[in-house]
């Protein structure tokens, strides 16, 4: 990155190119912020240049989704407090390059002492910014004794319960500390995980980690609704960075909340979700469409003809039945039927090889942002998994909670620093 | 795709919309083809658009490398020699249709009967071809008794030799049939797979699948080289598409090497290495640069300024000491040293998540395609496994071997036709 950019252009680079196209339908583009009566969104021109890294709420949940994901939990394996903040300060920094397309510290990879390992690990050498953004979480976990932190965990960082059908694999699931890297192209965001984790080397160690492709859900109303693994559009509902009002009821924390140090942060819970692929490919497109409630062509709700139109349940075909059923999969997350409960979903596709079993191990590794899990994420999924038609389809297999701290403000601050002066 | 190709422009569709600047310097796009004196290779004007399908040899190999991978291996589980052809045949109509952005079957995601299971899986409706190729090759394990095959196998898909310090995971290596595929876009490659598995069910079944990002090698002087993991430029002493006389000494089998079914086709060996990315990571910059004998900013070898300066291996340092050590990687890889051996290498870095030790699981899935492994392949790889200072950081973990049959003619034709009448 850094001294190279403009002088050499990357093979992948050249998804910068198209910033006059770009800017028509775009990525990284959001709409008009005229709507919005809090600070402009962060929003990039082009796919390939940066967000801002300083502001009120950390990047990464607002933003318009970007197309790669690699997520990472630590465990944190220092004993010292003192160590584990400067370790969050030496992140903050690494963060505030990389996210600006620079390389992760200033002796780069390539510019240092050759008898010295280099500052970076070169491989995002000559890529742009490419929309990284990089979203830090502290688990339940971290809240223990070791830290003396006990006291500061939020209420709202309740344990999830156990949920019915769960197969949860305990080695993939929860963690210390998360790291969400999202970017339009995979080695810029594998790139920055791998030197957080270098920079952590002796302090952290990496728990579990996860790549994932093709944001399944959109989060501006400028995005075209991407599509999920089952071949449905994702996000056509979902709560989006336009939403003002919303996002402050139903997003960020407030400091009336209870745990001051978290206000104008959020909660992240993540779900591994597998898909049974080969039996949902011989599934006919009738049942499939009667599962989620929506058409697979346009993502109309059943009995409408556009995929924007309003859900309406009441609603009765010919033969006196609801268009939509009673355990179809938007019927029980609606908010209408959850309490007037929103979740902001970002999660990704993946493919993780096979199952040897002949099987593709494959799904969606669900991520959704919200001010309280408790009145959000839980409901919600307790409905699910009891009731939802795609249980037939699905497993969760991995699960994750995560107190996500508020946006760096400038370069004085760091990740966390509410939390733990 | 089909139907709503234009009309609805996805969020990943606009990569495509870059084709005036994609046009300068291009992913898909090849020099001019006054060098060559064979037909003009495929090309792409802007990265979503569709490689022919058709032609004299299988796309996939020297088309400029595509930024996405996904790779199955499948064992036959049908005892039936008419029922493999039959899929062949199918696969070879559905690839047709996939590779030039159409649905895997004509009755598409949501155009068939709502009673029936759709013909395509749906995930890449409204996605553009995204420079999509399909590569089929044939393990030595599908020449055994079952299809009658015994008495085609060529003499250059023979056994690979162990070799020294790998470690091979036989789940994850070998197999009867391999597809390649390759995109600009992740949802594309991972699409075209599964509707592969979903029209094989019941006659073959997934042995194991690695999904790539980034590829590591450039296969066209058009493009800039990317980087490897291990942050260093690879693919600069490739073999490329421009090299028409070296690839028709060293890329495709002629009807002279002994299997005239094989004529046009080429062999593909595939080994997936593991990086111990956190100990390369804390090695000095001038060691790692040692290791490679090129440096790591430009490219250049060791002694010369510019990426693309000729090797000197005589060439000696102040010290009285070789630029390039005997054990370098490019020393011992050279054609120079190798009785004039070349590879056309066309890897993908993957990232796998985690190992349950701290460390992330990631490295190069390397392919490589060439005339004859025996005289090109096995003689270079065993150099290096025996002397590159590179083992101390790497880990071969699975290997395969595919003899890739020439290319599809036409509508009439089929992949494998010359091995199976
Ligand atoms: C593999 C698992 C899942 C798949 C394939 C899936 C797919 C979908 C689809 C296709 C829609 C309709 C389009 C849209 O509005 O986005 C949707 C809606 C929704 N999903 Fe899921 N989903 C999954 C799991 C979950 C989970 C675990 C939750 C939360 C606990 C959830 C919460 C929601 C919500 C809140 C909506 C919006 C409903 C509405 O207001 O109309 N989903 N999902
Ligand atoms: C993780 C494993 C590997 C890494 C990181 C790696 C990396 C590199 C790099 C950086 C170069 C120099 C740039 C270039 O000319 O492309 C190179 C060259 C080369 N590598 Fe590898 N390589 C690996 C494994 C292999 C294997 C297994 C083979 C074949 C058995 C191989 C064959 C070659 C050849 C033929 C060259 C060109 C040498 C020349 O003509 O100058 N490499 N590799």
């Amino acid at each position: 990155m850094s001294d190279s950019r403009g002088a050499r252009m990357s093979r992948r680079g050249l998804f910068g190119l198209g910033a006059a196209g770009a800017a028509v339908v775009g990525a990284g583009v959001v709409a008009s912020n005229t709507l919005l009566d809090e600070a402009p969104v962060a929003h990039a021109a082009s796919i390939s240049d940066p967000f801002p890294f300083y502001g009120e709420h950390q990047a990464g949940v607002v933003t318009p989704a970007q197309d790669r994901l690699h997520f990472v939990a630590f465990d944190v394996i220092t004993k010292n407090r003192a160590e584990l903040v400067e370790l969050l300060q030496e992140w903050t920094a690494a963060a505030a390059r990389l996210t600006q397309g620079k390389e992760a510290g200033s002796f780069g990879a390539v510019g240092g002492a050759p008898e010295a390992a280099p500052d970076d690990t070169g491989e995002a050498l000559g890529l742009p910014a490419s929309g990284l953004t990089l979203t830090i979480g502290f688990g339940a976990s971290l809240f223990d004794e070791r830290f003396g932190l006990a006291g500061k965990r939020p209420a709202a960082l309740a344990d999830l319960p156990k949920f019915p059908g769960e197969q949860l694999i305990p080695e993939i699931s929860g963690g210390d500390i998360c790291v969400q890297a999202c970017a339009h192209d995979p080695q810029v965001a594998v790139h920055a995980i791998r030197n957080l984790a270098r920079i952590g080397f002796g302090k952290v160690s990496v728990r579990w980690s996860q790549l994932g492709f093709g944001c399944t859900s959109s989060t501006s109303r400028a995005q075209a609704t991407p599509r999920n693994l089952m071949g449905f559009k994702d996000g056509t509902n979902n709560l989006k960075l336009e939403d003002a009002e919303l996002l402050r009821d139903q997003l960020w924390a407030s400091a009336q909340d209870g745990s001051a140090w978290m206000a104008g942060g959020t909660y992240m819970v993540t779900r591994k979700i597998r898909m049974a692929i080969e039996t949902w490919d011989r599934t006919s497109l009738a049942e499939q469409e009667q599962i989620f409630g929506r058409n697979k062509g346009e993502g109309a709700p059943l009995g409408k003809q556009a995929e924007f139109d309003a859900v309406d349940f009441a609603a009765k075909g010919a033969d006196g039945q609801p268009h939509i059923k009673a355990d179809a999969h938007v019927r029980l997350a609606h908010p209408s039927n959850n309490s007037n409960a929103h979740l902001l979903r970002r999660g990704y596709n993946f493919v993780d090889g096979s199952d040897g079993l002949g099987r593709l191990d494959a799904g969606l590794f669900f991520i959704a942002y919200q001010r309280d899990p408790r009145k959000q994420f839980v409901p919600v999924q307790m409905k699910l998994a009891k009731n939802d038609a795609l249980n037939e389809y699905i497993k969760h297999v991995s699960s994750g909670l995560f107190a996500c701290p508020p946006g760096v403000r400038d370069a004085g601050d760091y990740w966390g620093r509410t939390l733990f002066e």
